[in-house]
């Protein structure tokens, strides 16, 4: 509850609800995005759900969206929402592992929770309650809007048939996936996606890993680097993120806030439709490309990479409290869940390639 | 286009929409369901919908959420929307497949996709547009609204361990799937939920597949049959269902429009979230049950199931040629997002359990 009304008292509430219903005030908005211009998918659901909540308010709430570096910096755009800069950002949590480590678990860990079991624990497992918690003293409301489903596990210039291989490879991969490269011998390299093509061109990176088939093929990696590795375990089912500003959101008449609220809602429900389906598309491209070498990463690297993942995982919760408070709720739904997407989904799709 | 706006002619329109816009009537909608009162998960996400759609409206429409049977039977509630008689409809397509047998595709196939590939199909694959001109001549404007996940194979009272174990067996599994049972050997039996945990008890039937471990624990069936079988082959992503009489859809203001698609789209998104997680938690209860034996159909049987399930599907083709159209635009977007699939969401579950 805002000050403001907690001085009003009860009777004053009904009243402000009141004339908060009645209110045909227009709002303007700005959105914040860490996408590029018209980033496809991530950028376009943003701009989508911006236009969602234009139609649905009947104008009443009129949002211009802006790409990363228009407005402010990508990775500003957390603190200018924050601050009250721009109303609504759209972007992904663990891009702020700065703020706080616990942010990561709201967008993905290695080896965690697919799309679908994520929302599960989001929605109905706690999950929402801990990321409000979170992001208060930001003054920030958070929903997750969009996911990108299992990405791929990046593009190689040479195979890597071996922890070896690891050695020494310089790969673009960020955050919490290139620690875990680091761990097992590799040099991370982080970069935005725009600089990736240059890069594995001229050798300064021996691989990288972006999105998956959709977005690479548009980037066109598939033209100097051959060897495409699967699957993405880094990123099994990454959550986008939309951010409100709190007060912005608390001045909104009630009708307003709920157009908010399921806009959001159908923007998760969208996105990661589309990325199945352009996923699929552009695989089906990639896979009629004779020099292409599309190949799972070997056993023992992927025994590696979990290895390392848990040991860093161990390691944040020894030092932080909230990432460790919040941890916790996810690997307790994680245990439940696993097992039933072993007798259900993963059952089903057993029977389907085997 | 409606008759009376081609009356009016293009500058009539632009005039009709602005009188749209400024229009503060109040609708009062009836919304039909084929579920039982407060039925969890199915129900309770249609009256979820309502909800959002009245919040989001400011009251501008207002919703009366009938159970089936309170108004019209469940089964009526495709005829009584389309008529008029309801401007809003819950259920599912497949209960209308004595309408058209093309319905079906929009809900499930035996051996079909998932609901994450599933919604891929419907708003990227060319699914909707198809599902669109299915419903055209009926007069309704359908959504998918809602997935309750791979459900559970069913309850049997003695074990299956081969094909032989579905002679005579009678079992409660209505429509594809129980033609399927009757292709080998079995006798499928068609009765309300409400009457499965008798006809189980009193011996009436040998098996019965209701939902999975969130429903099924509600009605008891672990009481009275002790063996519970996974994958649910027959429904492996079943997508719920919203309806909207078309003329009642296009007599809305633009705003109440969206609002009404993107309740629909956030219902697509919470109602699977919602049964990931709580099947996860109800089978961890079952799962402590120790007369309660959890096991998967034996690979013979369930060769046999999508064998049969295969050949119907053929027959149909021949016969239908709806159904040919819309399945061959499901069959060829299967064969396509297979196979992102098997190195994505497969490759990393496998990782996970192997």
């Amino acid at each position: 509850m805002k000050r403001r009304d907690l001085l009003i008292g009860t009777a004053g509430l009904a009243a402000t609800s009141q004339i908060k219903a009645a209110n045909k005030e227009v709002y303007k908005w700005k959105m914040v995005t860490t996408w590029p211009p018209n980033f496809p998918g991530l950028g376009t659901g943003a701009m989508g759900m911006a236009k969602n909540i234009e139609k649905a308010s009947g104008g009443r709430i009129k949002i211009k969206v802006f790409a990363g570096g228009e407005l402010v910096p990508a990775f500003e755009s957390f603190d200018f929402v924050s601050s009250g800069g721009a109303e609504m950002g759209h972007g992904a949590a663990y891009y702020w592992r700065g703020k706080s480590e616990a942010t990561q678990v709201f967008t993905t860990l290695p080896f965690g929770l697919n799309a679908m079991e994520l929302n599960g624990w989001l929605y109905y497992g706690g999950g929402m309650e801990l990321y409000r918690e979170l992001y208060e003293p930001f003054n920030l409301r958070p929903y997750p809007a969009g996911n990108s489903g299992c990405q791929m596990g990046g593009w190689f210039k040479k195979p890597i048939n071996s922890i070896e291989d690891l050695q020494g490879l310089k790969m673009r991969i960020p955050g919490f996936g290139g620690e875990v490269l680091r761990r097992n011998g590799g040099t991370p390299v982080a970069m935005p996606g725009s600089e990736i093509f240059t890069a594995l061109q001229t050798g300064t990176i021996d691989a990288a890993e972006w999105i998956g088939p959709y977005n690479d093929l548009t980037f066109g990696f598939h033209k100097v680097a051959k060897h495409y590795y699967y699957p993405g375990w880094h990123e099994g089912g990454p959550a986008l993120e939309c951010i409100v500003n709190k007060e912005a959101y608390e001045e909104l008449p009630e009708d307003l806030q709920t157009i908010i609220d399921i806009a959001a809602s159908a923007t998760n429900d969208t996105m990661l439709a589309e990325f199945v389906a352009r996923n699929a598309f552009s695989l089906k491209q990639i896979e009629m490309m004779e020099d292409i070498k599309i190949a799972p990463f070997p056993k023992d690297v992927m025994d590696a990479f979990k290895q390392k993942a848990e040991e860093i995982i161990a390691e944040i919760i020894t030092k932080d409290p909230v990432f460790a408070k919040i941890y916790k709720s996810f690997s307790e739904y994680k245990n439940t869940v696993e097992k039933w997407t072993k007798i259900s989904e993963y059952a089903l799709l057993q029977n389907r390639y085997e």
